[in-house]
């Protein structure tokens, strides 16, 4: 939400008089993106942080407990708080398995925050989270069989089946972006070869145009090059080529009605999406491509998604389409 | 089970006085299996007739009937039938939506058991059946995070999580036998190329070595000659690279706590289980290989799984690991 929106449904608040909110906040490796957000689903008070190189769970609190006097100022209750983090993820349990981005292991950070914070507190994965918001207000609207892929400097997925994501025996569903694509394929940087995100990913296509010759340029400047640059051209139409191959594998194993892409990558447009999804549809010979769109929440999806599990862990189930209003859960 | 068993199940029942029955099939491109299963779990009756070539449904309602006069005879009062099928199932609506084995497209298959039977009935797709019997009783019992992989002339696959098995939007879920392991690969006889079981299957690996220059040899005729043939170890390597490559996309998509394998493949034992399960462990770097195991009802599951299908239409659950008592659903 940019902040011109920010303002106009801060002043509808206001209008309305003081009602419940929660704290959520997306934390992610480089920041902690953290809001107000209020049972209408307006986002009141958006304020991000960078994320320190230590002692981020106190720096996360200080966060929140920020975020929490905003909330108070604007007479707002606030009756829970939710945070989604990168990483193998216990929902359940509350506790960061484990987070390479943050060096975390086995941190019970629900009840820290708990602890802290004294309101009902929902973890999240992060990108699971996303899927969540994706589904309630986003691309994914009416639909409980669903995939959400985000790429960026590397891939990931939130899986949707009948209304509910995969979590796995151990919370380390989704992988996506280090499913193996190629025996014996290309080193990634997770110790695998091979990996989808070697070919597909900001990362992985930047590292292979200055592999193949290439200037070091990132990848949006990579694909401003198309169709004037052989280069760009050939490591482009391999990351498209394994990225059809991958949303093929998801589509002939969970058989989604939609698949959202997101991340910097979704937003090279046409470049992407006309050659993806004739790819796509070459090698299906039996049944339907599904639907590919494009992510309607953007980067905000993680953070939207953790103020809805906020909602839920407070008893409140966010609903309808224009999240305008909540009900009690049975 | 063999006859011998279903004989003394047969005396056990009769010993205890009459209680309830399901019919079950399993109904498959080459045959009908058949049986009457107590609420005990125990094989009554067991009757398998060759699949014609035509009028299928009347063969069904016919074996169906045989079954049912079978159970009057034992003096069982029928509870409900239970029908698994191979294709795209519409298990919620009772409808067969796609069966090339079958040549069948929208078949209400439910509705015209029921109409002819008169009890309630059930629908399952014949793999994800085969699932739901494995976590009861078979190799996946206590856990409801796993894949079932029947490997025999093709390859197919249940995949369960959090207790459910995935279908996907339109019945299509779990076709694990034609996810795109390799790009612009081998064409396979689905009309995609580089599917799974071009590489994988029984009949992959027959076509394979044949074409590698080997005698028209069976899939079980080549593993018998490993160690002792380059060319069947060499398809033989090819194969479970392969299918070390696809679990191993299961594992990071669907983090499943258990692996089992079933069909003729899974029958090489040693041969098979040593290498792949090396072959995995290599190809991953940062997580923890799930257990691979062998099916533990083998041909036998589809049948089972159906039978508690058919349970479950009738109201009742099937319970425990022995299945020795059902409850009423709540």
């Amino acid at each position: 939400m940019s902040g011109a929106e920010g303002a106009r449904s801060l002043l509808l608040t206001h209008e309305r008089g003081a009602g419940t909110a929660v704290l959520a906040v997306d934390l992610g490796g480089t920041a902690m993106k953290g809001a107000v957000v209020s049972d209408r689903g307006e986002t009141l008070v958006e304020l991000t942080r960078p994320t320190p190189a230590s002692e981020v769970v106190g720096a996360l609190i200080s966060l929140f407990r920020d975020l929490g006097e905003s909330a108070s100022g604007l007479g707002c209750r606030v009756v829970g708080a939710g945070v989604a983090t990168p990483g193998m993820i216990d929902e359940e349990r509350g506790i960061v398995r484990y987070a390479s981005n943050l060096d975390w292991r086995d941190v019970p950070l629900r009840d820290a925050l708990r602890d802290a914070l004294d309101v009902p507190v929902a973890l999240g994965h992060d990108v699971r989270a996303a899927g969540v918001a994706e589904r309630l207000i986003g691309a994914a609207r009416g639909t409980g069989d669903f995939v959400l892929v985000p790429i960026g400097t590397g891939v990931a997925a939130a899986l949707v089946t009948a209304g509910g994501t995969v979590t796995g025996a151990t919370g380390a569903a989704g992988e996506f972006g280090h499913i193996p694509v190629v025996i014996d394929g290309e080193q990634c940087t997770c110790g695998q070869r091979g990996c989808l995100e070697v070919y597909v990913s900001g990362a992985g296509l930047a590292r292979r145009y200055a592999a193949a010759g290439g200037p070091a340029l990132s990848s949006r400047e990579i694909v401003a090059r198309l169709g004037s640059d052989a280069v760009a051209d050939r490591v482009w139409t391999r990351a498209v080529d394994v990225l059809a191959q991958g949303l093929n594998i998801l589509t002939l194993l969970l058989d989604p009605e939609v698949i959202v892409l997101g991340g910097g990558f979704s937003r090279a447009g046409d470049a992407l999406m006309i050659p993806l999804t004739a790819r796509m549809s070459a090698g299906l010979a039996w049944r339907e491509r599904p639907r590919v769109v494009r992510s309607e929440l953007g980067g905000d999806a993680g953070r939207t998604g953790a103020a809805i599990l906020a909602f839920r862990a407070a008893g409140l189930e966010a609903v309808a389409d224009e999240w305008r209003a909540v009900i009690p859960t049975p």
